[in-house]
């Protein structure tokens, strides 16, 4: 049944793995907005950046202009222990939906932390051990970020502390228990060791924590600490950067068999994944050398493209943070409790809410049940057991493929796996015996977020 | 720090990918001993053999005339899906111990199954369909099998059962999920759904099962219900025939290289990963055209080879299959409960032992708390988690590297990463809370098992 020129899984030599990350604001007409000073609603300065951001990163986070940032040594030595990751033909798939669309997933899960998070997360080590810092602190939700950043520090003997969403923590004792492996110290948030954590307690007892909430501790801490700085694993420029190496082997391994796609799907929760997978091909199709199609999928109860606003927003519940423009539900947005598919950030990278709001791209919102159904479907043919959040985005490439099996299409469709499932098989469990359900947030619910935002 | 020549990650193109699986049977000079009917004392013939296991697998079950038997197309198809898997040149390791020591290892991880098991459980699938089977049945204990088998089951749209060791049913309810999203049905063993469940319920209340047990419940399954057979992940030679393709991608992978190991290494259960990863280099060194010191490393609180007899005894506990030759703890034998690292079955392959007591490899066995160690110290540097059983392989690979930064030696070692600990992560928790100990089973205890072998 395969066609005979391209094999199951495209990889890469690794003389052909990218030597520079690709900087697509650098081909932006219309440039992400700056961060602002939360106090002073003016653009946050390089030096103000620094006090929670390591230099090399913050120059990376304002530079607008260059291209090519070339990818230091250290970093591509640690890539090619588990990159380059698999092009993958979904020749199974294909055949078992009968579809003439050809269907291709760039897969990020084949690392111990599950997902495509060590991308950024061992940059982000590189640059703070160079700097000479002694650690690094973060949050994390489900906790792909945090095992990627554990796992980063410990190559680097550095020190890591990782605030853990609450809810997280209690649910997926599993994933704490790999940080550990890695050496990382883990704090379920909010915690009482910080004072942001402190105030959320008192204002919200028994709150089971948020990843706003985890943010503001993880930055208190890092600012507070000498030595420590602050890291995150998505939304910002620096990490799409980084990201995009994902992308760029995805278009080399294209290129590698004169494979032209029509469609490029990525799940998108604060945009990490997505915005790495399709930078290379954004960049083409800013420059006029390419047209494709170009699809975000997010939850349908944490709607932050097809139903937020574009507006300057905090970055975290305890407002401690710059303020960012993008989509937003509002800072203070929390997906219901029944929502177990990932993708929970209220905002999105300021990069990707621009080339959105600029027409170069479009969202969708997929309701939890149909997208682990779509897993299911999906990890019985193709043998890999998605994460909930790349399922999104197998949810949309399931139903492109359907189309084309009624129109006769052989449409050309790539979408990034971004990660593995197995930390998260209570949620499939809610999905075998019948217990997952979808809530949608009403837009009366949403106004009420939506008021709270800040004037800027 | 790299060889120039030597990329960290050797994939094999899908055209070098071995078309034949490889029976180190056909070139031995002391065949394995035949299976012998329970009651007559007699070689199983085809025909007995016939009501519990699939023809074709039957027939490879008793050649050991045949060197190489075709990979039926439809099971390369699907090893395309996941394999080859990689052979990693373990720079990093390398690095942090300052060994001059090459240090190999095949991962066989890189699958949902999470390890090297779905190697047999796709061609035993594949087998069952082809007859016109209904499905299978079979045991699992720590759940790699199971779940291996319940993927190629939904592959091939067979109907799964599978006999899960109430201990392991319980605390890894994970596992259990995974199963279940690839349409199995799992039952913790033992069981009141099968006769032979019932007896033992009966005479030992609240048992946590063991391997020897759950494999008495599904063959009791599989022979009472039309349209089924049992099969199984280890010991026997059908299984170790079909994970020679390990042994195979890995010669292959060092042969592209111009790389001659001095030692190959790996750990031993039933013998599943160890048979299929030595068997080309044993070829081999059987035909004198080359020499390899091969090292399997067993738990100490399960040393089949170190510390049992090579012996005829029953594969279960139920006593219902046939008598195997092999090296042998005696069939009621059970690791001590706090044992969490797998290879708890109490006897191994036949075709690995005749090659033990031919003296053409050595055994060692290794204590869990020094196993889980080296597991962690592997993880902080090359980035993989390893499953506890393929810990035991890198313990010896450590301390082998470190005996030659002791001696200067550059010794090329080779050994099998057979999977990854994701669903393993209590005992981690267990050695990172310092609650993990070490029991060695005394001279006496086993003296007690090994009388009560079968007299043959």
């Amino acid at each position: 049944m395969a066609d005979q020129n391209i094999p199951y899984k495209i990889y890469l030599e690794e003389s052909e793995m990218p030597k520079n990350w690709y900087n697509v604001r650098a081909d932006m007409k219309n440039k992400p907005a700056p961060l602002l000073n939360p106090g002073t609603h003016q653009p946050m300065s390089a030096e103000e950046l620094s006090a929670v951001f390591c230099e090399e990163l913050v120059a990376q986070e304002l530079n607008d202009t260059d291209p090519f940032i070339p990818i230091p040594q250290e970093i591509a030595d640690f890539y090619k222990m588990y990159r380059p990751s698999p092009l993958v033909r979904a020749y199974c798939l294909e055949e078992r939906l009968k579809t003439p669309a050809k269907i291709y997933y760039k897969f990020e899960g084949n690392n111990t932390s599950g997902s495509h998070k060590l991308n950024s997360a061992i940059a982000q080590a590189y640059y703070a051990k160079k700097q000479g810092l002694k650690g690094v602190t973060t949050e994390t939700g489900a906790g792909q970020w945090g095992t990627a950043l554990s796992m980063a520090c410990s190559y680097f003997e550095l020190d890591c502390k990782v605030f853990m969403v609450k809810v997280s923590y209690e649910q997926k004792p599993f994933r704490r228990e790999v940080m550990r492996t890695y050496g990382a110290s883990v704090t379920p948030s909010p915690s009482d060791t910080t004072e942001v954590g402190r105030k959320i307690l008192a204002e919200h007892p028994g709150t089971t924590g948020s990843l706003g909430c985890a943010i503001s501790e993880a930055v208190e801490v890092a600012v507070g600490t000498p030595g420590y700085r602050y890291v995150l694993g998505s939304v910002l420029n620096q990490v799409l950067l980084h990201q995009s190496v994902i992308g760029l082997e995805t278009k080399a391994a294209l290129d590698k068999y004169h494979i032209m796609p029509d469609m490029i799907i990525g799940c998108a929760g604060g945009g990490s994944n997505l915005g790495g997978l399709i930078s290379p091909f954004m960049g083409e199709k800013i420059r006029g050398e390419a047209d494709y199609q170009i699809v975000a999928v997010e939850p349908a109860s944490c709607p932050s493209f097809t139903r937020g606003v574009y507006a300057y927003d905090f970055c975290d519940t305890g407002m401690v943070c710059p303020l960012a423009k993008m989509y937003t539900l509002g800072s203070d947005f929390i997906p219901a409790p029944n929502h177990a598919g990932g993708l929970r950030y209220h905002g999105m990278s300021p990069v990707l809410s621009q080339l959105y709001d600029d027409g170069l791209m479009e969202a969708r919102a997929v309701t939890q049940t149909s997208v682990f159904e779509a897993a299911e479907e999906f990890a019985r043919v193709e043998g890999i057991l998605p994460a909930p959040e790349s399922a999104h985005a197998i949810r949309v490439a399931l139903d492109e493929a359907k189309k084309c099996k009624e129109t006769g299409e052989e449409k050309t469709i790539v979408f990034g796996l971004t990660g593995t499932g197995y930390f998260d098989m209570v949620a499939y469990e809610k999905l075998h015996d019948g217990k997952m359900d979808d809530y949608i947030p009403t837009d009366e619910e949403l106004a009420a977020f939506r008021a709270r935002l800040p004037k800027v």
